[in-house]
């Protein structure tokens, strides 16, 4: 049977990739919808590529624009209602939900509560809206299926296994850019520095996460509301190599790790062939030339944001949700080049320092504080300029 | 629900850890009969510590003198029909067997025709008789849980997995003692350097094995009956910590790992609880504490037994069974101190030189070329001395 998909952000890096997985695939797996957010020239291509029924631009300029080319069969919507269109589109089993940031979430609990499956990316939506979230997917019935290779590791070895007997989460992390060093050394490090990830090949955004290891404080939380773990079961590894991509600890001491080469290609395709595997030609993992594989203590002192990130989760309300809306804002403005690398770490404390929590929020309670938290993280940004 | 067991072997190293699993989990799992090859002494202490209904003693004299001794309830059996009458026993549900050696290969298939469940650390029943041990297996349909703790790395890799996804089966092995050296380092190698396994705690003659890598070979051969997979997708790697019990790969490029502390007792319980996991108080793994993990090639050369056992496995018949014999009376001749380690795998080597092949063979066959192999071996070893 041919799966049916839609890929919100389709020209980032994980919706790229997963047009490649779908190239693959054929007679497996099919495009019915695509959306992006500005690159109207790259999702044209992709348009004439896989002719969806209906293709979807935020930006409602690009999406002129792309109507005045484009002559092809493909509806173009555009907007946040163009955005929904897609996610709710009714010849669709699956939403890949692979927008970059907190702009996935509305999207994506529209999906849900139109009942599709979801191989989810963003793992804002998680992060910010975890509890309204999953309540969400357990209350519509939809699977669930993590794209990170982290979570898709975790996922695969949870394969065939009991929930109750987890012991522990192991998640791993690169380390990033500037595993080894200290605070000081971070002072005047550059963009070009920081986005040059050891051996991942993802989007700036999550590139910039890795070397603060915000991104791994964010896993951890997406992690518990993916698989329902208590924070004081999940821990975090420095694993340079990055071959093997979380391990799970049983109550019987057994530890189930998922390895393979790093290539996002592969957790993308997982989600969409579970609960089978397809063949592909991704390239085999060769255990001697990885060797040696090494683990660490992460650095929490030269690295804060993981360990804040953390609290957060364990906070629990709406305090994710800020640690994310200041994160966000703190990483533009870093690419943007407006501030320095370790300005972004304080920019998210100060920020939480002026968070007022708010214990099982609404979603409208989520939009208020996402809001109110980049108002803030952005006044603390404009005092350093 | 208590699981009633025997365990054939109970005084050898696997035995012993069996019983160390039955006392830590006395609600869970009962002994109902035991087995021992000699050591009337220790199997006593098993019979007061565990109140089994019967226990056999192998040898005939050191059952006379338990009888002599012992004024218990639990009944003393001996001989070859002693075992046969344990691994049959009408009140028990599994097998533990853990007998060394192709000794255990005719109480095991016993138990199989009675229908027991079988936890299998004797590989030598699936070496010499792999084919006809796994058709009873399927026809009593019985459940083969193994014991080797590659196995059953392997076994927990392949929960919630397809069989025809399968790509390849990875088997770590330590390398032994002797990793690192070549032929000519290892011709005045004493039995205590061989006996000085660098990471696990077994028997005798399972650690010489582990020295010349036939133990690796006679576990490839096992995977290839347990799991039913071509030779052709087993591969072996050195992994010298020990802490990758064995890996799977899958079509989709995913290698599933399972790792843990180098405890027997981990796969033995594995056994035992199977499907699910018992809590235990093994200790954790810490994967910073064992990093780093290195995998290298085994060196075919100087441990020239891990080949030859899995092209004995390839040419298939009796060939195996041949190659486990001529083994057996080496390693043993060896640890008589009655030849030098460089000798064993020359008599492997010289004993198949003078074996013919059967296709198919019947129990009788196996029987046959085992007797055969190993007065072939034996002449080998006068003609050393």
């Amino acid at each position: 049977m041919v799966k049916t998909i839609a890929v919100m952000g389709s020209t980032g890096s994980i919706g790229r990739q997963t047009l490649d997985v779908v190239k693959a695939n054929p007679e497996k797996v099919k495009i019915a919808a695509l959306a992006a957010h500005t690159n109207d020239e790259l999702l044209e291509q992709q348009i004439i590529a896989f002719n969806p029924d209906i293709a979807a631009v935020y930006d409602v300029e690009a999406a002129k624009r792309l109507r005045n080319r484009y002559r092809g069969k493909t509806e173009i919507l555009s907007g946040e209602e163009g955005l929904r269109t897609v996610a709710t589109y009714s010849n669709i089993d699956t939403v890949v939900a692979a927008v970059s940031g907190y702009a996935g979430l509305r999207s994506t609990l529209a999906a849900v509560e139109h009942k599709k499956d979801i191989a989810l990316a963003n793992k804002e939506t998680l992060v910010a809206a975890g509890g309204l979230f999953i309540e969400a997917v357990k209350r519509n019935g939809v699977s669930l299926l993590p794209v990170d290779s982290e979570h898709s590791a975790i996922f695969q070895s949870l394969n065939g296994e009991r929930h109750e007997e987890i012991k522990r989460l192991l998640i791993t992390a690169s380390g990033g850019p500037f595993r080894g060093q200290k605070r000081s050394d971070l002072e005047k490090v550059s963009m070009e520095q920081c986005l040059k990830h050891p051996k991942w090949s993802m989007g700036k955004k999550i590139t910039v996460d890795s070397a603060t290891l915000a991104n791994k404080g964010l896993e951890v939380i997406e992690a518990h509301w993916l698989f329902g773990i208590d924070y004081d079961k999940i821990e975090v590894v420095v694993h340079p190599q990055s071959i093997v991509h979380s391990l799970v600890e049983f109550q019987d001491g057994s530890v189930i790790a998922q390895m393979g080469l790093t290539d996002m290609k592969l957790p993308i395709q997982y989600a969409l062939s579970f609960p089978i595997r397809w063949d592909n030609a991704f390239g085999q993992l060769d255990l001697v030339k990885a060797s040696p594989l090494t683990f660490e203590q992460p650095d929490v002192e030269t690295f804060p944001l993981l360990q804040l990130a953390v609290e957060c989760g364990k906070n629990g309300g709406t305090a994710p949700c800020a640690f994310n809306a200041a994160n966000e804002e703190a990483v533009y403005a870093f690419l943007a080049g407006r501030i320095k690398f370790l300005d972004i770490p304080a920019i998210v404390f100060s920020t939480l320092d002026r968070h007022n929590n708010i214990t099982n929020p609404t979603i409208d309670d989520i939009e208020y504080i996402d809001t109110e938290s980049r108002n803030n993280a952005r006044l603390a940004i404009k005092k350093l300029n």
